[in-house]
């Protein structure tokens, strides 16, 4: 392929060089599989709030559970469902942790480090995300939530601190 | 162009070829009207904060609402001003999508997907997340802001499933 | 080098030109800091929760706090403790900015707008977010806080603005 071949391909093709490399191959996929997890907690919170006729706001009563009674609205509105805050528990702990992992994942994937130390960090970080959502969700005894949040956020400053030595402040 | 010149204007350019391609104009363009609508509602907390005299710590009584009786501070301290939570609730909602289509967008893009269903898929989510957003800060009644809630969210899990299938875990 | 070989060497050093640039070495250098100064709040929150004995659920006070009495375990889940509702709401405003910044810092860096440029502007979020977290957890008075919020919010809309006008919707 001649020099404005190629150019031109990368220019339409969105750096087809990324999507061939083994570790973008890594990295889309557990970047994928995260977001989907927490998607699917994000449904489950909208299930739990139905199966508990528990909803954040007036219009949500009106539209959802038309037929209950104001004061009930009123009191409900007032009080917290243990069942739903423990699923936006377990949603906003992904907040804290998956968006950073989904940067830093990258970041740390373009410093070249090997495919081996990159499927090591990722496999890590993901397994840690599902042991931590199955133990808020089911619930598992403790320390299972603990070690799942920990072990995956040493995963993410391995990454971070290795990332940071390539760049300049 | 010869070899080196093309190498280092990458280098000193920053991928301008990612910045030519159409597909990532649009995948900028709906990135960027994202962030400020969610910076927009950021602010807006603030804006319900000063309006309804409600902040969330001692400090900011001290020094924004001086003249406040301190029993007074204590029990708004103490309860949560359904305006503010308002805000908070979708704000946080942003949080919950926002960020996860910011990388899940890119990545779509990179899997060459062509740029009718790359317009498609961000023009979809963006304009949920307005609806969304008016639906919660008006408020519209229900079912506005649950569909524009699902209906963003299906386009994201759109773009991760097929993002997924270019992936190797 | 021929085609062949750089192309192989692109696919398989992942990018090693974008490492090379010193506006994407400022990028991996501030969002590195970010990320682990917001995995610092979240290990302070730990750290916060066993000093006030204070855990978010059931099976935490039986794991971490097995001595407890059952009655003290209901009525310490059932209120907020302030020390710890403090850090929370110090990582929720991370949240709030750190993930957006990581993606509109990137695309700004990719439109090409220099050094100092990018530099001035990544120091400044860097700064203000640091700013933010020394007044909401020593705390500092107000408008310290308030301060480094929204001056840390302006660079993003500066960039999020600057990156939009290269964009297409």
């Amino acid at each position: 392929m001649n020099e404005t071949g190629r150019t031109r391909e990368m220019a339409a093709g969105g750096s087809n060089f990324i999507i061939e490399n083994e570790v973008f191959q890594l990295y889309i996929a557990h970047a994928c599989i995260n977001i989907l997890k927490m998607i699917f907690v994000a449904y489950y919170t909208v299930f739990k709030r139905f199966a508990n006729k528990t909803f954040s706001t007036k219009e949500d009563y009106e539209g959802f559970a038309a037929t209950m009674e104001k004061d009930d609205v009123k009191k409900k509105l007032a009080e917290c469902n243990p069942e739903v805050e423990r699923v936006r528990s377990c949603h906003r702990n992904d907040l804290e942790n998956i968006p950073a992992f989904l940067v830093v994942g990258l970041l740390y994937a373009l410093t070249n480090p090997g495919v081996d130390a990159v499927s090591l960090h990722f496999r890590v970080f993901t397994l840690c995300r599902i042991i931590h959502t199955m133990s808020y969700l089911l619930p598992l005894p403790q320390p299972s939530r603990f070690l799942g949040f920990s072990v995956g956020t040493l995963s993410m400053v391995s990454m971070a601190i290795q990332t940071l030595l390539m760049g300049k402040l």
